[in-house]
């Protein structure tokens, strides 16, 4: 199945938002098997967005539109899909009570241009916005290999992304005439380049599965995706696979799954049952906050110190005077204390620790990139130094991944084979 | 000058990443008069690419390209880009005598594809490349008012974004018989729809100058464009503006330029010489680590404490047990207490907490998004109690602009006014 996606707004071409919606449908569907071939952006025009949709029509079996649904003059994509298709738009009295009691509810009058929000182009299905005011809409033309689908979603992200898992999704599989599987690896300790060049001999020859690589900073995701017809199971396939990366990249696998090295190291922390606390430098609580996302996290995460300069790493944290003196801040002994007494200041199993050069500027006569991260299980403490390339956030970003591969490596070894 | 915009490459149609040039390049485009119409997105597909580049001329007078410029067999862009225009590639010695010495410096070889970086179409502008290997390109056609302009920019951000503010800014700037500039001005205490409906006149019968919202997490930026004949001044414009929109929104206004919160309150405090420290309990480090986010903030930010946990409050920081068994770890007490023993704590001017429920789950018997902050300057503790909705991280990214809100209006009042 060929698809297309249109993402209608005037406020994504003044560069005001990023289309995340498109990202978000582009990664679905190509999880479910189907093919996106097309990406395009339309202010609110409905001159633009009617010629658009026409070439998208031409092209692919099912077009995808973003945007446009809500009550106010500009919001035209349901009018332009509906003369697209030449169908009338009805109003719905079902739809439009529900309108009434949401607006009642949150004690606001309902203005008449809301009213609008229940017209639907006939024949057409509606699928449920459980988020916001405007539904989904799907519409149908053609039989068989002429079959046309356009699928109408709201605009904001929450509504999309609930409508699509609750509507769009189980439409589109029940359609399609494949079962499609993915697997994920998710690895980390070796860079992108290195794991396409692993594996540009089943890149080149992909037809079923397919292949593809993510890059994420000091993470590498892989997919493969296969698909059988309707009723064979793709699982053979993917295992097949399974065989062949695990034998290129047992050591730099952490996870079968989408989950990142934060969420990873997150879960596995809430099912020992271990608690981690966190001294930082350089990173300024970017571990602490970046566990934190992960929901339940808060029986393992305990908190920690942000020592930001070395009065800091005296006052809140009680490293030595001397070691600073002697090594300086940015150094493998500083960095060695600050994550065992951080460790024993909390009372955690585990203390962590960050300290490093983000730049703009050298200091110490050290170079900007330069990062120490440790790692206290207080049997052992684990340090390691890195040169990382990048912008401020960048190298932040990266000394916190660093660290969750460590806790990965030397606290939960054991659930890596 | 009508522009569209054109990302090419497979990546960005499975959703393995986001497509953040065309969002770079609509802001900066925008923020220079031209408008962007659309934006395509295609895979390495040179037959649709070329479908898409034909559409595109059809509509507009500046075609933008990124990606597709590499050395690998996918990349496509250039040829297509010189069929369309019926032009020739020709082989330019002396680009291939820098890549070659490009491959030198860093210890690589140059293998043979890597040549065809050097084949330029036929009258084509030739745009430097200072950070990587693929020169971008510029092609014109036609004259006066039949002039098409097809610029083809390397995929990668970095490359993109330096090539584009290098080369093709000024030959835009140059080529352009307007003068364009833009005012700016963000807010904060105030909503999106508020600050819509506020300007709803303007937005309405805007013509020159034209006038943009766009919303972030607690904060609001209005962006006013004029522009004049060139040699003449857009500045008297932009003043008419500047009067209705200070008398509109001056409570609102917290810096008239496209810093954030957060950005003008690590300056504020940088250049007032004013030290601040934190204690963070759902944000778990976000307010410190945001802050750090500011070149040269190392003499202000301090650190402070992450107490995730009741534990953790009274141990790193001392709150009372006492606090905490009347209250809650969630309340107006605690939170003031946080932030005034993370103040006396690291002896800084001033001290600040967060505490409240990211979800998912109540706690306490208090709803998730009930957020306390605090602003402890020595002299006097401020506390507010705020219901913010959203995911777990939308919660705490408000939390932590509530708590910048509250600096500016406790601590920086006089830079306000």
């Amino acid at each position: 199945m060929n698809c297309e996606l249109i993402s209608v707004g005037t406020e994504m071409l003044t560069g005001a938002i990023v289309n995340t919606n498109a990202q978000y449908l582009a990664e679905e569907l190509s999880d479910m098997g189907i093919r996106v071939h097309r990406v395009t952006t339309v202010g609110d025009n409905p001159g633009r967005l009617e010629e658009s949709l026409r070439a998208a029509l031409t092209q692919s079996d099912l077009v995808i539109l973003t945007g446009g649904l809500g009550p106010t003059q500009d919001d035209l994509t349901k009018e332009t899909a509906a003369k697209v298709f030449g169908r009338a738009l009805e109003r719905h009295p079902e739809l439009e009570a529900e309108l009434l009691s949401w607006f009642e509810k949150r004690g606001f009058s309902m203005t008449e241009n809301n009213r609008k929000q229940a017209d639907i182009p006939e024949g057409a299905k509606i699928l449920k916005n459980n988020n916001g005011t405007a539904p989904g809409i799907l519409i149908q033309s053609g039989e068989g290999e002429d079959r046309k689908t356009v699928i109408l979603l709201p605009g904001p992200p929450g509504e999309m992304k609930q409508m699509f898992e609750e509507s769009v999704r189980p439409i589109l599989k029940e359609a399609s005439e494949e079962a499609v599987s993915s697997h994920y690896y998710h690895l980390t300790g070796i860079g992108e380049s290195a794991v396409e060049d692993r594996i540009l001999d089943l890149v080149n020859t992909q037809t079923n599965p397919t292949i593809a690589t993510y890059a994420k900073p000091d993470q590498v995701l892989i997919r493969v995706t296969a698909s059988a017809k309707k009723g064979e199971s793709p699982e053979k396939l993917l295992e097949d696979y399974d065989i062949i990366l695990k034998e290129r990249f047992q050591d730099y696998i952490f996870c079968e799954s989408r989950e990142t090295l934060g969420e990873w190291v997150g879960n596995a922390l809430i099912e020992s049952g271990k608690s981690i606390s966190s001294a930082e430098s350089l990173t300024a609580g970017l571990v602490m906050a970046t566990l934190a996302e992960v929901p339940g996290i808060s029986a393992s995460l305990q908190g920690g110190v942000v020592c930001y300069n070395n009065e800091m790493k005296e006052k809140l944290l009680g490293v030595s005077h001397e070691t600073l003196r002697l090594y300086g801040a940015v150094s493998a002994e500083t960095c060695r204390e600050m994550a065992e007494k951080v460790r024993l200041l909390t009372g955690s199993d585990i203390g962590v620790a960050t300290t490093g050069l983000a730049g703009p500027d050298a200091e110490e006569g050290k170079p900007v990139g330069l990062v120490y991260t440790a790692v206290s299980t207080g049997e052992q403490t684990f340090v390691e130094e890195s040169r990382f390339r990048g912008s401020r956030n960048e190298i932040r970003m990266r000394t916190v991944n660093r660290v969750f591969r460590m806790i990965r490596e030397h606290v939960f070894t054991e659930k890596l084979n």
